[in-house]
């Protein structure tokens, strides 16, 4: 199961220490621009190696488009987008071969399918995810036709809130070979009410299936979110005037369909499992162990999960729009204006 | 999208004052003993009028197989269950007809479909959700023959985590015609490792789906949940030893697949939107009104919700265990025991 | 797999000893007229006991709506067409639990499942396609709207051409214990050019799926079919002029796409097996029998295929009309005029 | 809709004269030995230049992989296979950039899209089908470690039925820039009973679909075919014995489901539509035009097509394979033997 979408089909590939990771895309509207050099920035707000915050690794992340476009328009078939990998030193993970690192999906590939590629979590490596975001940005540039648009935000981290905390905890963490977990929150402005089906495909649900979908995340919130729990109804409840919702408690989705109010969702994410300090652990034989991770890795993955957040949403959010082209012939027919 | 899952496919019918709801179960394994009263039990823990914590409303749901099974064993081919609606009284609903309630899916409906059907929330009604429980209740009978067993328990009610306080802010907010959210705790004992994709069908990306697709849902949390925010790395790993893991903050799923550990999930529901309190609202012209929801509603919807989170919780396992043998001919093979 | 299409997703269940059989159609747009007496007529023309061509079996095949109508019109969540078995002599089939019949899915089921309902076909039964007639009844009347019309005509039996030649074979195979093949021609008017998709979504790919989806069909030809093998490409092509086309040997499908032409279809069906003539066969234990099918059976089972191919028809191009909506917002959107 | 199967869903992507083609694999097996050399025979039956019956273009299709394997085996991830175009000669479609070919996809595509690659069929071309090449003889490797082998023969063209007329025909046809039809034959040995769905999965119709799916395919026949219209039931039923069936008019399938004789399917290929023979036909603008089609094309596109046919039957094969696996679990456990 490695595609999202039901109309906007995004399917990915690729180990991180494999030739290449990619994605195609099936059902994208034809005769919209699109190139490499719309798509790149996207990857390039993922890419690592940005500043002292994330992991010093080296990737280019340079998009390349293989199928789909033609004279700089897209031609509703497939459009297949690589990356190839350029920074992989696979013997980095030689010592790790034969041990299950806690916090990480080693074991479980061994379980499930018997083997696994051991070096730098191959499919499940984050390294995945710049496939899904160079898929959201077309699916964000198509949205951005309709004034539909996607931010995310680092809100927490360990607590902190403010710009200069959350760096602070993350520096630290940094250098004492630690990590530290957090809180992303996305909005989405512009949603036109109608988008999400009522009973399985509830506009939220495919938001908290995208979003739990990203590795490390541990918790979805819509609107009050936990804070529903100690609510009462009329407390919880938006209620309405002819000028529009008084609150926004629902997070802009009530009964699993959007309400033209925007979009909030909250993601809390782990601190990343790759740490210095030693830890306990088996070998692939079921052996007694120590572990402690050397290398390149984020202290706090959050903060490079923020682009892979607003790239799902943009997906749910495509896929949600062009289902409801199938109900109402009228909606929404025309782009507001084309992408800049 | 009214089907839930890939291999265990659900799809529910029916609105709430309509002629009946039911379900279509298809890919059930054959040769598996099941009969009405296996299935009934589930749905009468769902039943409303049961204590006076709940509606008074009675329903007597009474299950009726249609089709798929022969001498008390499943064929493999589509098992439809049906429950008939008995204890409608539309008139309830005829001053809510121009009315949007506030907190609930009435207007999301107009603005999707341009028509909908007022009378008790038609499709977007809790009522659907006993014939996810009937399916659930079938999934659930087939997962008890390998051992796995899933419980749902209601933890927390505006605050209250002992029976007693629980009980009684429901019962306050009963009298007051208001209205009370809850926090509902889901463990899975006996579930293999293994079950889960590492990408997009990542188990527990499909629970968030599953659990975030209940009405009145808002937010879902995987094991440690919102509290992996503030925490380090070396304190959230669970590290492993030959006898077992030493903690379960990843709530039995790393990287998206089982790892063997209980599954731990807890979902947050909103208070019932349906309140006697004045609230502002507009009617289907887009007037100034105000609403007092009269009528026979719950004052705690967590506390119905324990059963469907159960049965989603059942949906999601029977998909994916049977997704798993397509993977490794030799997982599981046989079923432990029969269910009794 | 009891599930047809994408966008119009129709899930048939029952058996045909059971206690009824039914569809669920999902996906059905909103605000369509549709009532029990607007599709009664086409399970009309399938109905069994019409006339002396066919099985004298009394059915009423009653259809009943169950959900997604309110106030005569759909409402966009799930439709749910009910048909109790009225005529069900299961005793009938009691001396045939045991074998295996010729040219019947008997075995097949026992093969595949290790369990079969042996009375009367069961779920193999054509009693099944009533559900698919009633769903193709929906989507022809939404078809209609925009002129789109299927028309069925048995071309064919035993290489008779005429209607007289047709139904003396007929009466002579039935009084001889026999029965005997036909060829169906398939008409489509009105589709108008640029439904299928040009890879594996052609829509004669998914002609021939739901075509040789139908019990008996043997074969699947589009326009020119067979003889298209000894033709030459200046013969074969269509030649284009500004009035339109100059043939139709594409049989109004290029490279999986409507061309707007007349969509032409011919199915070859075979004899019904059920025939009294004495064959070998073998019992469930594998030991040598001979059977002669005693009972009520069709003599050409072809003449009530007609309705059936004309139902699948509708279903196939109802699909691709609302996928057609998503790639092209100004795709047909208005009906040209409500169904009668 | 770039996606075949359920189970091994593979999905194609590329415009003949874009940068490549290629095709993801989701859901192959792990554990399964593959290199590039395993594959890259079956793309050489396909490849053109081979011989003097089919088109002189010199294409290498040279296969590379990008993902899913580690150290020889199948991780059990998506698998890309990749080929670069490297014969693109362009500026030979310059002339066609306006011209509608009669018989082939170009008018659909604007049709469809409002917006086609006009160089060499784009995405029609019959270029896709070598990614479907690619795929299928994955799944033949894996279909051979049960025995299961597919073999397709060109079994007429233009009436000729001997290797010497067949090869006489197409030359004839050639050199006066003509094309010819023709009929292919594919016969499925090692086939276990049981594969296949009653209802809509039907194993016979998957074939059609997926046969039908070839382009220039306009009739697809299974066991008796056509022939079955001119039969009676006693004739066309397989009688059973205890050493095996007396005939196979079924084609190795009954009800849908396969019976374990081998599996006989025939379709009819139309001529090569682009030919020397000047036609009518008229450009984009709508304006009556002539045109005669140069160009280094295949007389007699059925030759070529026969590989792409075995490769369809093999993704049928295996997608029933794996699905049959979540109804048995016993089923076929192991393979016979590992592929040479």
């Amino acid at each position: 199961m490695n595609t999202f979408g039901h109309n906007f089909r995004v399917t990915t590939f690729g180990e991180s220490h494999g030739a290449a990771i990619g994605v195609v895309i099936d059902g994208c509207p034809p005769g919209f621009s699109l190139s490499e050099s719309d798509i790149q920035p996207f990857l390039d707000k993922r890419r690592p190696g940005q500043n002292d915050l994330v992991t010093p690794r080296k990737e280019s992340d340079e998009i390349q488009i293989l199928s789909g476009i033609f004279d700089g328009k897209t031609l509703g078939t497939p459009i297949c987008l690589l990356i190839h990998n350029t920074s992989m030193k696979s013997a980095d993970y030689d010592e790790l071969k034969d041990l299950f690192r806690p916090g990480h999906a080693d074991r479980g590939y061994m379980e499930k399918y018997g083997i696994r590629d051991h070096r730098g979590g191959g499919r499940s490596s984050g390294r995945e995810t710049a496939a899904r975001v160079a898929a959201g940005g077309v699916a964000a540039l198509f949205l951005a036709q309709y004034k539909i648009r996607i931010i995310g935000t680092l809100l927490q981290v360990k607590g902190e809130t403010t710009q200069d905390g959350i760096e602070k905890v993350i520096r630290t963490a940094r250098d004492y070979g630690e990590s530290v977990g957090g809180i992303i929150g996305i909005t989405v402005s512009g949603c036109p009410p109608g988008l999400g089906d009522p009973v399985f495909g509830k506009l939220d649900a495919l938001i908290a299936y995208a979003m739990m979908g990203i590795g490390g995340v541990k918790a979805v919130e819509i609107g009050s979110g936990i804070t529903a729990a100690v609510m009462t109804g009329s407390q919880h409840n938006d209620q309405m005037t002819p000028d529009g919702y008084l609150s926004n408690n629902a997070g802009g989705i009530l009964g699993g369909i959007s309400t033209g109010q925007e979009i909030l969702v909250r993601l809390t994410v782990k601190p990343t499992p790759s740490v210095r300090t030693v830890q306990k652990t088996i070998d692939t034989q079921g052996f007694e162990k120590t572990i402690s991770v050397q290398g390149r890795h984020d202290p706090c993955i959050a903060v490079r999960i923020v682009p892979v957040a607003e790239a799902m949403m943009s997906l749910v959010l495509i896929d949600a729009f062009l289902e409801q082209r199938k109900i109402n012939p009228h909606f929404m027919q025309e782009p507001r204006f084309q992408h800049e």
